[in-house]
């Protein structure tokens, strides 16, 4: 039992939290506040609440409002060079995980020189070292989804080479994170349900991963049970504030359950799929592939699949460990039937039966270093079969 | 559901750790290195192995080496000066609590002016703030007990006034600690008992405190179910590697549940203890307040007894609620036989029966903050009844 902990970020939890923000200590006096591209985070009135807040603390502004759903490099570079012209000492991430990430990416390209490819280390990023670290992240979230609020990660999508990939060090743990689930009361119930199973899939995936510890597996569990119980509420009735809550505080563990261990595979498989098929929700993806993915797992490390039926509520009182671990799945489906994804399709989304190849190969180019963590080595043909199985 | 979760230092845990050491980035040039005035870390080779380590990474240092059991004031002071005479730049707290504590407040009183009880918040402490910060400390532990790697506080005594006071800020994290569980192996049994205890009230008091939250929750219960099953093992053969590392995770865990939780009036009553008896070792002093303490508290929060006494490994199927609770006394009792710490006396540490108000005065005083956050309030009449009822 040898592990690393290592969570710098301070995280304000709870409902109302926002406000902190005209209160607590930032690191800086001018910040690039970062928004996604879509309309609302003005018309839901958020980024007048964070400007009156920063007002409040006489720190001054500029805003980037491009950010994609799934962001995309020449953003990065676009935002960055802006934060340096207006002379920002920090930048402020607003929104879901997409906004939060490009936040982190930005400031690492206000700091160092060059291309941001020239620092990722999976596909054909160069993995340099970002030698000047980066600005520092404030990240304010209004989606329950990524975790990013609570680990260094970051995914950015380089379109020209269909290579979506994670980033991420010491310097890219946000230093402030603000998680108000009373942000999250307006998110649409089908983005609740797919931002709710990505958390779902954080959790479950650094459960299994061989560099779980018993401190990302006390964080996953619970997680993965508030997930269960939770998520379809939410989903249901977008209002209730309580299981936004309790969503909210299931993917802050999430987050965390990523800086501690690690997804495995099933994120290189999705990444594979939204980096072609960027109408694809990752969540979304996520969820078509897991069915297919984590049956092909489930006699690898039974035990697991079996605290994890057991966390998402599952009676397996007198079954066999086999059949334990199987009661996953069961839970697994339960859970995408309440929440109204289970009959998603990637033909409906535009994938064809013949880019499976194509997509687990894009999967080991781009994201490669998360097999090694799979609980089992998949090999290409592995992992050809499990995306076959999922093809729908 | 509002909560602030910060524990911004990295924990290297794992047997063998201790030579990251030589390979991890230190946060300065020149350390002082601040150990006990006892004899085991030069009899034990680990003073030895530090100092090669730091050779290695061409780092000087000097040596502050009477930090008593109890530690003192004074030896913060002149330490302090020591620090500042010879330019250090870091402090190296290496030992068990008393060790880390003193190189936390060293470390305070390394970078700001005048007396330490200055800052300190309770008792006659005038509550300052420190300005200046602090210098950073890096923590390597020999003792499962005080959970200070995992936390900000820091337990001083100031003799004349008998006055045993924690104290902390976001600056005295240490920015790096080490847990190696071999460092462990050459505790006493009876040390090992109590302070497994220390870290079990740790973790059982931030469980029932007013302030615990969900991510304090489950480290605590965690960690309770790990001490309840691995200290007997570690008491009864101080060889066994594997149940040394379980009592280490469980006091890094109580450390963290310290970090985001807090002890509750336990903890007051039994500085209050030690403060007028250095001779009581704190872990011992916890024991014997215990029976006492939280049969007062049991059927005011029965449900969060009743989730200690599962985590004990109590079977409480088909109990009542109160039984449920009540099983953790049990559970306690039964503890404290397994680890052969059942018969402690007050008396026979030379505590007198007429000192049962004065101490209760004296907790109340030094440590009056604690009991604000106990699970009801106590009066001082009830704190009398608890100290009372507890001697023996």
């Amino acid at each position: 039992m040898i592990f690393d902990f290592f969570i710098p970020t301070r995280i304000q939890f709870g409902a109302g939290s926002l406000n902190k923000l005209g209160t607590e200590s930032l690191p800086g006096k001018k910040a690039l506040i970062v928004i996604s591209a879509g309309k609302s985070m003005r018309k839901n009135g958020y980024l007048d609440r964070v400007t009156s807040l920063l007002d409040l603390q006489k720190i001054d502004y500029v805003i980037f409002d491009k950010v994609l759903p799934n962001p995309i490099r020449a953003h990065v570079m676009e935002a960055a060079e802006l934060a340096r012209k207006e002379k920002c000492d920090f930048i402020i991430g607003l929104g879901g995980g997409s906004s939060i990430d490009s936040a982190k990416s930005i400031a690492v390209m206000a700091k160092n020189p060059g291309d941001y490819w020239d620092y990722v280390g999976g596909g054909s990023g160069k993995g340099m070292p970002t030698t000047n670290g980066s600005l520092p992240v404030v990240a304010i979230t209004t989606t329950a989804g990524t975790g990013t609020e609570a680990d260094p990660w970051t995914v950015i999508t380089k379109e020209e080479t269909h290579e979506k990939i994670g980033f991420g060090n010491d310097h890219t743990f946000p230093v402030l994170s603000i998680v108000d689930p009373e942000l999250m009361l307006t998110v649409p119930s089908d983005l609740t349900a797919f931002q709710g199973f990505d958390a779902f899939f954080h959790s479950s995936e650094g459960y299994l991963a061989k560099v779980a510890d018993p401190i990302s597996d006390v964080l996953a569990l619970k997680s993965i049970e508030l997930i269960a119980r939770y998520l379809p509420l939410a989903v249901k009735d977008g209002s209730n504030l309580e299981a936004r809550t309790q969503v909210a505080l299931a993917n802050t563990l999430a987050g965390m359950v990523e800086s501690l261990s690690s997804c495995t595979s099933e994120h290189s498989m999705e990444h594979a799929l939204s980096a072609f098929h960027p109408n694809i929700p990752h969540g979304a993806g996520l969820i078509m592939l897991s069915e297919a993915y984590h049956s092909f797992f489930l006699d690898k490390v039974p035990t697991r699949y079996a605290d994890m039926a057991k966390a998402m509520g599952e009676n397996v009182d007198g079954l066999s460990v086999r059949d334990q671990a199987a009661a996953f799945i069961t839970a697994l489906l339960k859970l995408q039937k309440a929440c109204g994804v289970d009959g998603l399709k990637m033909s409906d989304y535009g994938v064809k039966a013949d880019e499976v190849s194509t997509l687990a190969e894009n999967s080991w180019h781009a994201m490669g270093g998360l097999f090694d963590v799979d609980p089992h080595l998949l090999t290409m043909d592995d992992t050809i079969a499990i995306i076959k199985r999922a093809y729908k």
